[in-house]
């Protein structure tokens, strides 16, 4: 597909999306095509400190195969949003998506997408909020929505057969539709909770006139490791989640289960991802009364160690053929880790990227509205995370004490190689 | 006022609520009174590790004259919560508090409040998620509403004339009551979000049968510091907040404006603080819209440096009195920062520790909920937050980009000296 240079009407971008190099030299603008390398130049002490603050230790690249954000190391905090499109202007929204992506190469870097202080008689470019706080490991990881291919802007034949919609799922009689779905979506990750919240504001307010934010979701403690160099952490029930998952030196697992390859009907998602979205709320204080033992038979883990039952370390290979002396399974027949295990699923594994949320009380029962939001990547949900969660949704014993809230799918493309590109560019040709 | 010892109904704490020592030697639990002074004991590997990773280093002191979380530096993130009490009970609330205390003795110096692995057929004492995370800088602050001191428990005669309910403040008209007052709150500030939430959770569920969470609120990022020591935040609207805050450094500005001394009519409050907590909201979209000199005009601060306007440095003491070439005040006369200076009311100050918050988008017009959770510290709000806010109210500039939307008082006494005490323990005798 050809590149078709975009004339942004409202003097977004200037040339800034076209040429290479754009970035560096132009940035993003409202009005004014102009950013530099550096936040805002200043004489005083506090400008020079904070400038000084970043370090490029704290910097996951923004360029490359695949998008940052999927079998990059966990970071601690996530910002997740989804938007719909209000335009029906296909040129719109590729002026959108540049000036995204222009964005996310900057905010990578811990650089503001444009200079606080522009002109007296306009808007800051920049909110400013992160202004001084670094890069934190930011990544910032787009996706388009089944809807994203409708009708309106042409796109439908690019739409791949893997990003066919979710089926209803058993025990998915809670889903809010109002929290699912979307026709793109944006998930920050980054080690301080300020910066992911940059992200998504900054794009919804870049998007303005073109798409608005659906919903959002904020993760404030990570749970799922992606990299052996990481510890385990804990969900709000206590229990080492994601011990299983797959992590970032496991290039065979990549390469199997999570980065779209030949297989693909579509060869622009190649190197890509497949992003399932899935805000689980559990019911904790149901939870909290439940005995020891029972909660470890749920899970299949012991609740302090994470070792699986019968095991005695995290990491031991759960044994799910093992009996007790009354030859009862030592791991039961519905326990979480035997339902999800690669073993009981012909061997399919997703890459797990959740966080625990909290939304405060949900007033219509005074309890705790408190839970994991569940991300997983894969090659093609409908091989892994359908046939999955069909398993867990029909047995799980955990099943008692969780609500799936909200669903969402996304097709991830692969990453952007230089400035200038964006997301689907190609489609657009 | 003897101390009167306590009998619990329940079993909850066995005796140790009235021992000295007795958080050290027995600590909180459901039926069983025994926590040891580290995680769980155990043998594998990784809860050697998890048990090793805690120091002292990050620990705030739980006891002592004032409550922590005051003038302590402030830390990362926040979770607050504020609960009602349900039973008529006196007992039953003592019981509660002293639990409470316990606990938060416990959690303050990284700890679960009781044993993961207490037996087999009983629930877990602590809900687990905290687990291996280490104190970070916990700091856990309780606080007495006002409604706390009306005829239920008989605490009528002590409920102190600086805890009047607050008066209905210019620009009140979007306070929800749903999430406003409440008979007692928890401030839980650590640097690690699930620590904070962790509290909130366990002050729950330790609370059954006796109070419930009203309202809750997360805060993901500092906006204020509390130290000559802490950079100083942004707020959402991509200024430097709390600039001028009075610091834990300025010994006498504790004196004067924080902590309550002789005045009182309450000789238990000695040593306390009120607390005043006002969620406002930001009006995002809007502020970004403007330009920078009428934001900076707004607060009365250069955007990128903090400076006040005619300044240079973030930390110059804002020249009110400046005049333009034009004979205009340089910072003008509906600043946020003039209007909020101590110059301009009558020397009075006051402690603030706000958060920025996100709870996602307000589905009434599809824009974000986001902005700042306010909460100050003073010695008589009378004379403090009452007028400082019912000027702002009327005549800031930046009340056409906020809303408050929630507001609370409380009454927080001073310290805890030993274990086995409680906040508000004298007032029962």
């Amino acid at each position: 597909m050809s590149e078709k240079p975009v004339t942004s009407r409202r003097n977004l971008l200037g040339g800034a999306l076209t040429a290479a190099g754009a970035v560096a030299a132009g940035g993003v603008g409202f009005g004014i095509a102009h950013a530099t390398d550096s936040p805002s130049a200043g004489s005083d002490a506090t400008k020079a400190k904070a400038t000084a603050a970043k370090a490029a230790s704290d910097q996951v690249p923004f360029f490359g195969a695949h998008q940052a954000g999927i079998a990059t190391p966990a970071q601690d905090r996530l910002a997740f949003a989804a938007f719909d499109i209000t335009s029906t202007d296909a040129q719109a929204v590729q002026v959108m998506l540049g000036t995204w992506a222009a964005a996310a190469a900057q905010m990578s870097k811990g650089l503001l997408i444009g200079p606080v202080e522009n002109t007296p008689s306009a808007p800051p470019i920049d909110t400013g909020e992160a202004y001084g706080l670094g890069a934190a490991n930011l990544t910032v990881t787009v996706g388009f929505g089944p809807s994203f291919f409708d009708d309106r802007f042409g796109l439908a034949k690019f739409r791949p057969a893997a990003l066919a919609d979710l089926p209803t799922l058993p025990g998915d009689g809670s889903i809010d539709p109002t929290r699912s779905g979307g026709d793109l979506c944006v998930q920050a990750c980054a080690d301080d909770p300020t910066v992911a919240f940059h992200v998504i504001r900054n794009f919804a307010r870049l998007a303005r006139g073109t798409a608005v934010m659906k919903w959002s979701q904020l993760g404030f403690g990570r749970t799922s490791s992606t990299s052996t160099e990481q510890q385990t952490e804990r969900n709000l029930m206590g229990f080492k989640d994601g011990t299983r998952n797959i992590k970032a030196q496991s290039t065979p697992d990549l390469d199997d289960y999570v980065w779209v390859g030949e297989e693909t009907d579509q060869s622009w998602m190649k190197g890509g991802s497949y992003l399932v979205a899935r805000r689980i709320r559990m019911l904790v204080e149901s939870w909290d009364t439940d005995y020891l033992t029972d909660q470890e038979n749920v899970f299949g883990r012991y609740k302090t160690s994470g070792a699986p039952l019968g095991g005695k370390d995290e990491f031991d290979t759960p044994d799910l053929t093992a009996k007790d002396p009354q030859g009862q399974p030592v791991i039961p027949l519905n326990a979480h880790i035997r339902l999800a295990a690669p073993e009981t699923n012909n061997g399919q594994k997703i890459l797990r990227r959740g966080y625990s949320y909290t939304d405060g009380i949900d007033s219509t029962t005074g309890l705790l509205d408190a839970g994991l939001f569940f991300i997983a990547y894969q090659k093609d949900p409908r091989k892994q995370f359908v046939p999955i969660q069909t398993r867990l949704g029909q047995q799980d014993n955990l099943n008692e004490y969780i609500r799936h809230t909200s669903s969402a799918l996304f097709a991830v493309p692969p990453g952007l190689t230089a400035s200038g590109d964006w997301w689907g560019k190609s489609l657009f040709g």
